[in-house]
């Protein structure tokens, strides 16, 4: 039996004071993001009918290597932050591994996932500029969920617009947003002109993130005092999430231990880019040698399948233009119970550091993501969320690699969140019904190909 | 804005080293447990064939203080214990009370609530006395999603009798149960003699906590190397549960306040002894003046307006007979969503110090529970569990009474556990379905007037 530390914890004053913005350290910048009519490079002032103006300088942003978080929004990260860094040792003990497996638990927030990370900040500088009124979209929940008690902590009304399939399959989530007092609304709705258009031709439309994404943007530029929020990809969000590689940074010192690899489950990139960034500019700066794997799904394979290409940031092509790996930006993926990874593409900054070779990608399938899921819940006592089962996925290869190797590794991955809503998701598994999606690479192709013109 | 420390933690070196064993210290021990048969005091070896005999001898032990905390069960408890104490300025701005509002959150135990605390150690005892099998009951599935994960830690074999109409009405539970790896039987089942009778006799039965755990002890006596677990109730639960009392007396301490008023949500008693015995030491040993709430659902007053008085402590009678505050053990309590709190009876160490004045108790009607619950959601971030929100709505009360009074007051109470599992109540409750069960004296009469005869 082991008797040392399990968790590791910092006190409340050691909730970073300011996100780190990788993009100052960056040699190679990501490319400009484009206007999709012109293809010229936008400046900030050109999302400001979007976003709130703060956030809009984040996106922009390639000089400050540090941004201060405002008082308001520590004082609110103090409700769950820091979170713990935990040794698995349980982990490590069922797989018989000589590494030595680390996660950091960001399944304690009180919305049961990192995503708090940024709603709290969105929402402060939507209050602080003196808006009223935010929208958004979300299909898992975990999004919707996150924003909705961020509004409510900085006094804001929501408007959610929440996938029709997730709102009828997931109502714990659209639940738990109501009890914070948003208003969820089931996508496509009659109440914008693009759900309008969508339900005349398809009454029985079960939505898409896409035809959400459409409808917050267009509530929020048709409402007074109203900005849009999104809650990965973008840059802004990516810095937020930085709190998590800070921390864990402090937190790791305190072992005496540092990653050899760090793992982080992807969607669009948040939650990977919060727990490495920070982490990787030793990489930038000092070189040190550390390996940085993003966990995708292999039937959503931007990183590992995908190519290097402007492309839209959603599905009907209403945002600007983004230098990313993408699968195309009507690529359809399959309905894997990881709903927080399926999208087509990737945030810039990872776009960008990985053509440059400072990550690697892995796909997991389906069943080898809630066989890991299953094995860390029996051994850690957490039943993670179906995204996260992905980074766990990957630690366990690395694991099991260093155990044939006969390697003392130190891994560190991110448990982004619990699965405590997703319990849907486990019962297919246990009962047999989850399968791997293969995905050809003529279906690949075929989406990537339209792509072209783009620029 | 405040800038104090919010939440206060204690790092794992300082996990209680003992339970505290409250009965040494009381003048007046609870009245012996007495054979149904016979009228004559049971030993902790007529305990033996049902439960493990290290927890059947606690559960008579009178006289040891401090009982020892075994290793292996404190290196689990290092999963999440200490668990923060935490002080709610976002529910004091929301109340705009002088009283200073602390909880100690159990929610963030890994299954959610602090049932995990006695879980383990009855797991822990059954391993170490060779018993290969153990079972259980449940109902809203709190305590048999905790027992799940500890059989699994402990390597035993678990069969869990879930109440058939949670079963089908809460399959999250179910499944957090499965994926631990326990095997779930909606009760009343045909895996018994007890089951199979009340199937015969009403084939649509949907189940009962008392048919659940007839099932489950026919079960644990019937399996070769099997005991029965219970999650509540009795002295050995309650004996467990004091680390959440335990950690939160220095997390006081780290405050430089001393609470006036404790407040536990109120079903068998485990959480509310958890948290009020180690407090309630210092009134029995130095006379200090604290006072103890048990918030009681009105639809299942045991504490308010039950008697004391010896009754069984399962509705079909099998247990042995108990020194109790009770409804009488046919009492049929109504359906309400804090399934957790419907129990006829208090345990026998709770109900002897209410009997001889050093606590109190409340009963809190099924809307202002959640209309509490909701608030401290919106101002605190946690949505709480159906059973927690009868100890906000009772916090409430006391701060409002200090503003009217203009007192600053220190109220602690335990957050047993989070809601996450429980939406389809709040749903209810923000669609207006959610009513008050009045509950007539003549009812709670005839049903105690049928105890006369017992003993």
């Amino acid at each position: 039996m082991n008797t040392k530390t399990k968790r590791f914890i910092l006190p409340e004053s050691e909730i970073p004071k300011a996100w780190y913005n990788i993009v100052a350290d960056m040699k190679n910048k990501p490319m400009p993001i484009l206007h999709p009519a012109t293809k010229q490079p936008l400046k900030a002032e050109d999302l400001y009918p979007i976003f709130s103006e703060e956030v809009s300088r984040q996106e922009m942003n390639q000089t400050d290597t540090w941004i201060e978080i405002p008082k308001a929004v520590r004082e609110e990260y103090k409700k769950y932050r820091c979170t713990p860094l935990v040794r698995a040792y349980g982990l490590e003990k069922a797989l018989d591994t000589p590494a030595h497996i680390y996660f950091k638990n960001e399944s304690v927030s009180p919305v049961g996932s990192h995503k708090l990370n940024s709603a709290l900040a969105q929402a402060y500088y939507c209050k602080q500029q003196g808006i009223t009124n935010i929208t958004t979209e979300t299909g898992a929940g975990q999004w919707g969920a996150a924003l909705s008690y961020a509004a409510k902590a900085f006094g804001l009304e929501l408007a959610v617009y929440m996938v029709k399939i997730s709102y009828e399959q997931k109502p714990y989530r659209r639940s738990i947003m109501q009890t914070f007092g948003a208003q969820v609304i089931a996508s496509p709705s009659m109440s914008t002109k693009a759900g309008r258009q969508i339900l005349t031709e398809h009454p029985y439309h079960q939505g898409s993130l896409g035809t959400a994404i459409s409808e917050a943007i267009e509530l929020a530029l048709q409402t007074p005092n109203c900005k849009y929020t999104l809650g990965s990809v973008l840059n802004h969000v990516s810095l937020h999430q930085t709190v998590i590689g800070l921390e864990a940074e402090k937190q790791m010192e305190m072992t005496g231990e540092y990653p050899d690899i760090i793992i982080g489950c992807f969607g669009g990139g948040s939650n990977f880019s919060g727990i490495s960034f920070p982490f990787l500019r030793h990489t930038l700066l000092e070189g040190r040698k550390t390996r940085f794997i993003a966990a995708e799904p292999s039937s959503c394979p931007k990183l590992t399948r995908g190519i290097f290409q402007y492309d839209f940031g959603d599905e009907a092509g209403y945002t600007p233009l983004l230098p990313m790996f993408t699968l195309g930006h009507d690529f359809a993926p399959a309905n894997i119970h990881a709903g927080g990874l399926r999208y087509h593409g990737a945030g810039t900054i990872v776009s960008q550091l990985k053509k440059d070779g400072y990550m690697e990608a892995v796909d997991i399938p389906q069943l080898e993501s809630f066989k890991a899921g299953t094995l860390f819940a029996q051994s850690e006592g957490i039943i993670p969320a179906p995204e996260s089962c992905h980074a766990i996925a990957s630690a366990i290869r690395e694991a099991i690699q260093a155990k044939k190797e006969g390697i003392q590794k130190t891994i560190l991955f991110n448990l982004s969140g619990h699965g405590l809503i997703d319990m849907t998701a486990y019962d297919q598994y246990n009962a047999g019904n989850l399968i791997n999606y293969e995905l050809p690479d003529t279906t690949i192709r075929e989406s990537i190909d339209k792509l072209e013109k783009l620029v």
